[in-house]
C-alpha cells in the first residue's frame, strides 16, 4: 500500500498575494502533492485552514501516515486543539515534515520545545544547499549540493534542540549559514526540517527540492501499528511484577488507583 | 558570587499525608535547599505553588540561576503563564532540574516535546542507580552504583526524546529498568532529569542523592549572560548584509516591516 | 533483490567447547544466518576466520549489504588489514551488527573510537532485555521485553560513544543494567550493537532474539550506491570555486598538488 | 591550581617555509601556548614532533589537563605507541583540542573511529565562522560571528560522527560550508574540533580565534580524577553479584579466569 501523505498548507498569501498566485494558482499543497505523487510509493491529498478542523479531523489524521506541513502568515489561527491532536499522532508514529516558515508554526515549536528562531532576510539572494551524508535516504539522488537562484535567506543562531542528523547545511549569498535539514525523533514519529520554500519564488517547482520531499515522505514513514497508549503512565501493580515483590513501606496510592497527572 | 538555586515545591502531599509530613516535616523543598546549601558555592532558597504566582515571579526567575521542580498532585494547577515564563528563562540560560514526578510536569512536558509517560509502580522496591560515565560532573563523588532500599519503581518506555548523555541507568527489584538520569540542553538552558524522589520514602535524606543534587547545580549553571533576543526573529536588512546584495526579484515584506509568524 | 547479509563467525569454541558444540553443531554463523534466511527479504551466507582472508576478501565485501560479527577468543587473530578494509567498506555504506563479545573486536573498537568495555558475569542469569522506542524498525514484533532465561551478564559502565538511539536496556538478575541495543552511524554505515549471545547457551535459537536480527539487518541496510570516495580529501581548485575568487595571500601548495595527510 | 594545557605543534612548515617562519617565529605552537597564557586558569607548554617520544611522555601526559594538537606535513610520522598512549589518557579524561590540518592526524580518526575526511582550497579567501548557541561556554565572548579575512577552505562533507554539539559553522567565500566547532565526548574525555588554523595566515594571532581557543581549554577540561580502569572489563564473580545469585547452566570460564579479548 502507498504511504499516504496529507500536504497541509495555510492557503494564505497564494489569495492575497498576485505574485504568490502567479506561480502557484492552486496553492503551495497543490503543487507540492503534484510533486509527492509521481513517487509511486506515495498517495499525496491536502488539507487547508480554511476546512472544517482545518482538514485535520481525527479520522483523516488517522489515515495519514505522513504530513507535510506549509504556514506562515496564520499560525496564530490553528486552533490549539487540533495542534495538540496532530502532536498526539506523530507521537504515535506519524512523520512529519516542517517546511520553511512552519518553523514557527504551532505544531513545530510544540515538537521541538524551543523558541524556533532565526534570522531572516528576502532579497532573493542564492541558496545552495550542501549535503552532509550524501548516503542519507533524504538525500539520495543528489549531487554535493543543491543550488537555489532565489530564496529569501534564514540565518542561524536557528534556535532548535540539537538534532539527531544535520543532512544539509545552506550557504548564502549574503553571508549567513543554516542548517537547512535537520531530523529529529518524538516519541515513535520521525520529523524532519527543510527551510527552502519562500513563497514569492518557485522552489517547490524546483527538481531538486522536489526530490528532496518524496524522499523525506519515504524516510519518515514508519509501518509499524500507531503507538496508541504512549501518552499514558501504567500503573504495574504488585502481583504482576515480573520478578516476586512484596509490599514494602508506606504507601500513597491505594490498589487499582490511577496515576497522578 | 554563588549560583542562585530555587527549589520550587507543589508541598501538597506535605500537608495532606501523615507519612510525607514525618518525612519532610518542612516540607521536601526545605530538605532539598538544606541539602543543597552545605554546597558553599550554591545559595539555595525555596519558593512553593500557594505563593503569589507560585513564587515564581519574573524578578525572582531574574535572579535564579538554576531552578529545582518537584510536584505530583498538582501539576494541572500551576498556571500556565507562569509555566510559560519559567521556559523562557531556560531557554535564555537557566539550569533546570526536575524530579522525580516533575516528569508529568507542564515545564518537562513543554521543553521536552513529549509525553514523558512511563511505568510505576509504588512497592517500596529497592533500586540501583548504575553510573555510566563515571567522570561525568554530575556523577562526581558517587561509587559505581546508588543503592536505595525503598523507591516507587519508574519503568522504561519513558517518552522522552534521545538524550544529550545518559548519566544513570536503574534497575528495579521487580525486574524493570529506567534511563534515571539524563541530560538535554534548551535554548542556552541546561536540563536533567533526576527520577529518584517518591514522597512516601526519606529519599531526598539519603547522602548520595543530595551528592547528585548538589552535582546537578554546579553542572548546570550557565555563567553567560541570558541571551535576551532568543525568542525573536530579526530581519537583516540588505544594506546590513555581511556580503554586498542587490535585492532580486519579488518580495512579500515592505522595508522594516516586522517578521510574521 | 534481496539483502545481502554476510554472518562472519569466529568458529573457535564450536570446534573445542563441547556444550557449544551440542548447541551450535553447525557453528553459530550458520544458525544466525539460517535465522536471517527465515526473511525473504534477506540472503544471508557465512564467513569464519579459518577461512582465507577470513572469508573476506574484497570481492565478497564488495558483494556484502550488511555484515554480523560474533567473535570472541579470537579477536587478536583477525589480520589489522582485514580489519581496515571491513571500517572502509562501513563508512561506504555497508551495515555492520556487532553481536555479544563482538564488543571487544577489532572492527567495532576501531569504529568507536573507545575502548569497548564493559563488566561481565558468567553465572546463567535471567536477562529482560526491555523495549525503549517500540515503534523503532529493530523492536518490530516485540513485546515489550524479551526475557532470556539463561545468559553471561554484561554490565554498565559500557564504554561506548553516546549512541544515535538507545534501542533496548537490560535488567539482570544479579542486579545490573546494560544498554544491549545501540545504534550508530559512521560515514554511510549503520551501525547496531546487540549484548545477548553468550556461546554456552542457546540464545540465537530465541525467536525474539532471532526476530532483532532480522530487522537489524533490514534496519541497516543502506540501498544508496556505496560512497567511494570518503576516504579522499579533494581540492576543489580556485577556478572551479563556486563562486568567482581571486587568489589572495601566500600559499603552501603548488596548483594541483595533492593535499598532505 | 591552575588547568594545566599541553599545546603539541609538529613544527615542519615553521623550519621549512619562509612564509610560516615569518608569521609564527617561534612556530604555532608557542603562539598558541602564549594565547592561552593570557588566561590566569591556564597554565600552558608545548611539545613538539621532534622530541624523544614526541615530547608525549607518560610522565608529560599524566601532568596533563588538556592536549591541543595541530599537526600537518607530518602525521605519518607519529608513533603509533605514542598516539595509543594519548588516546588512553583522552578515554581516562584528559580534554583534547584538535586544531585545523589535525582533521587528519592519527589520534583524531582513531578517536572518531571515521575517514575525517573533507574538501580544501588554498586561496585565502574570507571565512565567518557562525556561532549557534552563543552561550555554549566555547563560544563566551564572541559576537554572532567571526570574520577572518584570509584563510584555507575547509568544506562539508566533513566525514565525522554526529557530534554532541554543533558550536560553530562557517561560511566560504568560495561558495562552501562546514561545521568549524564541534564537540565529541569518548570515555571520560571532552574533544573539541576547530577548523581554522592553516599556517600560512596569521590565524592564531585573530584575538577571537585565540578567545575560543582559551575558552575550550577550560570546557574540556574534566577535574575528575582519571578513569583508570576504563580499559579493563573485571569480572564480577558470584558471590560478589548485588543480588543473590546460584550458577546456572554451563561455562566456558573457570572461577577468577580472566575474561578473553
Amino acid at each position: 500500500m502507498a504511504i499516504r501523505a496529507l500536504v497541509w498548507g495555510e492557503n494564505v498569501h497564494e489569495q492575497t498575494n498576485q505574485v504568490v498566485r502567479s506561480i502557484y494558482p492552486d496553492g503551495m499543497h497543490s503543487t507540492i502533492a503534484a510533486a509527492l505523487n509521481e513517487d509511486k510509493n506515495i498517495k499525496a491529498t491536502t488539507a487547508t485552514l480554511d476546512q472544517p478542523e482545518h482538514g485535520l479531523t481525527e479520522a483523516r489524521l488517522a489515515k495519514t501516515d505522513v504530513l507535510l506541513w506549509w504556514g506562515h502568515a496564520a499560525h496564530g489561527k490553528v486552533e490549539d486543539a487540533i495542534v495538540d491532536r496532530v502532536q498526539k499522532r506523530v507521537w504515535e508514529g506519524m512523520g512529519l515534515i516542517v517546511l520553511h516558515s512552519g518553523h514557527f508554526s504551532k505544531i513545530f515549536r510544540k515538537l521541538m520545545g524551543t523558541p524556533c528562531s532565526l534570522k531572516w532576510r528576502e532579497a532573493g539572494e542564492r541558496e545552495r544547499i550542501w549535503v552532509i551524508n550524501r548516503n542519507h535516504p533524504i538525500a539520495a539522488g543528489l549531487g554535493e549540493c543543491v543550488e537555489i537562484p532565489n530564496v529569501e535567506m534564514y540565518g542561524e543562531p536557528f534556535a532548535v534542540p540539537e538534532p539527531l542528523e544535520t543532512v544539509f547545511v545552506s550557504w548564502y549569498e549574503g553571508g549567513e549559514v543554516f542548517r537547512s535539514g535537520l531530523t529529529y525523533q518524538r516519541g515513535a514519529g520521525r520529523i524532519f526540517y527543510f527551510s527552502p520554500g519562500h513563497e514569492t519564488y518557485p522552489i517547490y517547482h524546483h527538481a531538486d527540492v522536489q526530490t528532496v520531499l518524496r524522499n523525506a515522505v519515504n524516510w519518515a514513514y514508519n509501518p509499524a501499528k500507531p503507538w496508541a497508549g504512549i501518552v499514558d503512565a501504567p500503573n504495574v501493580p504488585i502481583d504482576k511484577a515480573r520478578e516476586p515483590l512484596v509490599q514494602k513501606g508506606a504507601r500513597l496510592h491505594a490498589d487499582g488507583e490511577a496515576g497522578l497527572r
